[in-house]
């Protein structure tokens, strides 16, 4: 776990220590990070958050989609093997995703599947702001949306998750 | 090293091969991967590499600084780590940027930090394509370039560097 920091202190490190620092608080999408980085000093951690989001926001619909697709699965084969990053496993633990039964994770599993074989990309929530039923009873949901819709869905969610990433180095006292 | 493909091979990856293989064709930037991969099939490495250049054009100017931020400095501390991926490890050598005597070594790291101070971005060459003679000739000249002109050089020798990174893997015969 590294030590939370104040935003002066982000705005003090080198570019090396900020990308190792943020480079995952939009999964394995480090661009992100560097993206923003001319955008110091950040006058609090929501304003670095509106940066990566506005970043993301700018993003091609294809670049969207690789954002979403650079996301595990949920419960998927990455956590089964002990491959997801820190940040995610954090995460999906905390929905009680590693207490689900043999047949919730059928059900996960098999839903996953048609929802990327549907749209393109894996299903993307803020698991430490759902519990393992509303996650459940999300993926069915959305499983119904159009792809549009849920690239947007998906990118909204993948905000939610950076906000609370950032809010893990860089606490709002 | 891994083994060489086809493309026909290429086309039939799932997509965790195709990050996996594809994910460092520009530099700790796997987003640009996972952008490509709606376009499958690919007619050809160079079809794939249109791809790749078409999103990397579309990033707002701030991800494109990114894309630089995110190579390491030629003959730089990563270098001198060992910390260099695998593919910029080979390049710099091919470049015999290893031979360098300690003037030309501090030469390079003298105009690089200047380089990097004045446009925010580090200096990007596709070194397989140039020899330590033409680089530290060609920083001394690019270092009086506007930033817009550099972010434009900067982003075109990466799409080089991509080009010979996806031949490595998918040659053309």
């Amino acid at each position: 776990m590294s030590d939370v920091l104040t935003i002066s202190q982000v705005n003090e490190l080198n570019y090396e220590e900020f990308i190792d620092l943020f480079g995952n608080v939009v999964e394995h999408c480090s661009i992100c990070a560097a993206a923003v980085w001319r955008f110091r000093p950040f006058r609090d951690v929501y304003h670095l958050h509106q940066e990566i989001c506005s970043f993301v926001d700018l993003l091609p619909d294809t670049g969207k989609e690789g954002v979403l697709r650079l996301h595990p699965d949920l419960a998927g084969r990455l956590a089964e093997l002990g491959s997801l990053t820190q940040e995610s496993s954090a995460e999906q633990k905390a929905a009680g995703l590693d207490t689900m039964t043999p047949e919730e994770k059928q059900l996960l599993k098999d839903t996953n599947a048609k929802y990327r074989d549907k749209f393109g990309f894996p299903f993307v929530i803020c698991a430490r702001q759902n519990k393992k039923e509303a996650i459940l009873k999300g993926i069915v949901e959305r499983l119904e949306h159009s792809a549009a819709e849920e690239l947007n869905i998906g990118i909204e969610e993948v905000k939610k998750i950076c906000m609370l990433r950032l809010l893990n180095i860089v606490p709002d006292k």
